[in-house]
């Protein structure tokens, strides 16, 4: 363990996984805090949703990951507040850790925008837990209406999801292809062709950051795929079993809320003006202006490019922070001044389905269709933690795509963590998605 | 769907599972019963809560494995009582289902002998849900070490399993070789080397009904490996944090109790006198005796051998069970009259750990150590349901002997299903094993 300053990391995602690393050799002392023992590749969660993938493929213990790291000590627990001044954070059971470098990487919740019944009746799709109970759910529901397919009128198997960006994208592609290719199949007895799967966009356009010839083929796509898409609808309100939007009502038991997303409350606990999506406004560097010891990367980071637009909330915003923000703090202590942060776009993908996904590369290359779908599998491979989840991950793929099959549709929903079961109530709280009696 | 006479199955284990599928050409309507929507290879448990596999690798959804049987259907849901007189079975939610002929497969829970504690406090390795909640119990416990080190002397890190039977001394040797080869690396703050695996048993040797030889080798290399077993050792009360031994006490927040099991409460139900272990006696072709239409298989059955010896609960009784009710029923549909079940056994097979096993085959052949250890590497892998997970398992398998690593450590306990809850309070209820605040 090395003496140097000691640099707490709040929140192992791709931002503060990334800046633990890359002060592998720096002369500091790094604790990393999480509240979870693993990490999350949080792009593929909608293939966990849509059992395509099992929890294991896309997670990974923090401690593995990290182990041969000699300068890092990870501790499991939640930071509930942050004491500025007097530089140290406290844990939810009390510990207080002081810290030279803090640096805040703990991502994003849902964000209902006020609309009322999204907090008790709504899924997300922000963590593993909440991916492992959503197809719980669905499966579910799709078990309740064989032994009674009298709930197929009252909508046990219509999904509806709010909010066309790319999870609502790619959620909605999945969850089409998971009902029509193996659900049909599995429920022989009921009518899976009337399963509905809808997606729900405010403006008049899916995928809204994406080029025009991407949106298109992405709405002519997944309507192809039997989405109901509908654009310009706003949901006004949800209840248990019924979505509202405006004076029309769709029946369902799943809403899935991707409408959109807003710091972590710890944002709140800084006492600073926060910007849209409680994002924490920071200098070029990242560092917070007048605490230039505190360091904010990722999604909760409010950075911005040259035009003063916010940059988006992709896994490679935190990723490339968290490499700058460890770079900086090696060079002040080495008495060098700092750098002004350059977000660069490696591009955006979304995969509709099978053989299908639209692609914006850098230098304005846009590819749609099997290619892009290709590119997307390649990189998504490739940035898959640990070579074991990778083999595995291709094979999983492989064996689905030759096989129209999926190996992983437990009903097994996972206890929700003690933030979860906080930051909401009601669905995925203390009731756990079983079959209820009737 | 065929229109013969009904055959309700309840039970997805070996036997229930192996029974369907021996009817599938049967001219009658399968109905398949189970509380959970997935099969699981209960002999890998173990390897579950010890963090070698996945529960994905040792589950597989019950509809995808059956799902080209056309005369079957499957009903999740679970039997809480049986009319015998008017030939149908109630489902927790008042579902009555008529059957002409009823076949009982649902296997064992845990049995505690009156021992006070054991139902409050005790962990068990019966159920996947159980299995997961285990490991991340484990995982909890150095964690809670990890931040506070005093919880060492508390006995945070040390483990006592009661029983020395097969899962016992699997469960013993796999948690040695997590602790040792494993979390001691991902815990090098910690101490490690002072975690302790415990093994009581309550006769004088480990692995009862085996030879010997065998019993010595196994006492021999789980000694070597680490784990202090105690031979002639009974637990005469169980407390949250304490194993009393008679006089003696052992600090721990892990008891797991693999001292014995009984029949599903479903057995108390048939208003029968059960046997020992609350097993159901049959006739000689597994049918009750005064109810012909009514079968009982697996370890529920009291079948036993000519000497009138119970015999064995394993897989292999089960699956031999269901194969031999289904030929029966053939048989009796086309009026040809019972045969009586005759058990063949196969041999048995222990694993200790990395390339040390005991196994008797039959005709008196025994083998231990690596050769043993490969014999039951494929036998287990022969046996998994499903080619893909085959497949995987292998992988996983292979990448740990050669890394010494284990990939599946996550820290994310499953919801108990109702049942589960229900026939026990405390622990793996409503308390979910996720850190305690202090």
């Amino acid at each position: 363990m090395s003496d140097g300053p000691r640099v707490v990391i709040i929140g192992a995602g791709f931002g503060g996984l990334e800046a633990a690393k890359a002060l592998a050799s720096a002369p500091v002392e790094v604790l990393l805090i999480d509240q979870h023992n693993y990490h999350t590749f949080q792009p593929l969660l909608y293939q966990v949703a849509s059992a395509a993938l099992t929890p294991e493929e896309i997670s990974h213990a923090v401690r593995g990951i990290l182990r041969r790291q000699r300068n890092l000590t990870f501790r499991l627990g939640k930071v509930v507040t942050i004491d500025k001044e007097a530089r140290f954070v406290t844990l939810e059971d009390g510990t207080g850790i002081g810290y030279d470098y803090l640096v805040l990487a703990p991502g994003t919740i849902y964000h209902d925008f006020g609309v009322p019944g999204v907090r008790e009746h709504a899924f997300f799709l922000k963590s593993l837990t909440e991916a492992v109970n959503l197809r719980s759910h669905l499966l579910a529901q799709f078990e309740a209406a064989s032994a009674d397919p009298a709930l197929l009128e009252q909508g046990a198997l219509t999904v509806v999801i709010a909010g066309g960006g790319p999870t609502g994208v790619e959620l909605a592609g999945a969850l089409v292809e998971l009902f029509s290719r193996v659900l049909t199949k599995d429920f022989k007895e009921l009518p899976v062709d009337r399963a509905r799967v809808v997606l729900l966009e405010l403006s008049p356009t899916l995928l809204s950051p994406y080029h025009p010839d991407s949106q298109a083929y992405t709405l002519k796509t997944l309507k192809q795929r039997g989405v109901e898409v509908r654009l310009n609808t706003t949901v006004t309100r949800v209840e248990a079993q019924r979505v509202h939007l405006g004076g029309e009502v769709i029946s369902t038991r799943t809403l899935i809320w991707a409408a959109g997303v807003r710091a972590s409350p710890l944002a709140e606990t800084l006492g600073l003006p926060l910007t849209r999506g409680a994002r924490v406004p920071v200098a070029a560097d990242l560092s917070l202006p007048d605490y230039p010891e505190l360091f904010v990367i990722g999604d909760m980071s409010a950075s911005q490019d040259a035009a003063g637009k916010l940059h988006p909330q992709v896994a490679q915003l935190a990723i490339q922070g968290g490499k700058h923000i460890a770079k900086q703090l090696r060079r002040r202590l080495r008495g060098q001044p700092g750098e002004a942060f350059r977000y660069r776009d490696l591009g955006s993908m979304a995969t509709i389905g099978r053989s299908a996904a639209v692609a914006e590369l850098p230098f304005g290359l846009r590819l749609k269709g099997l290619f892009a779908w290709l590119a997307w599998l390649f990189l998504h491979l490739l940035y898959l933690v640990g070579f074991r989840n990778r083999l595995t991950v291709l094979l999983s793929w492989a064996a689905e795509y030759l096989t129209y099959d999926r190996h992983t549709r437990l009903l097994a929903p996972m206890v929700p963590s003690p933030t979860e079961q906080q930051n909401r109530s009601g669905r995925l709280g203390a009731k756990a998605p079983f079959m209820k009696s009737r």
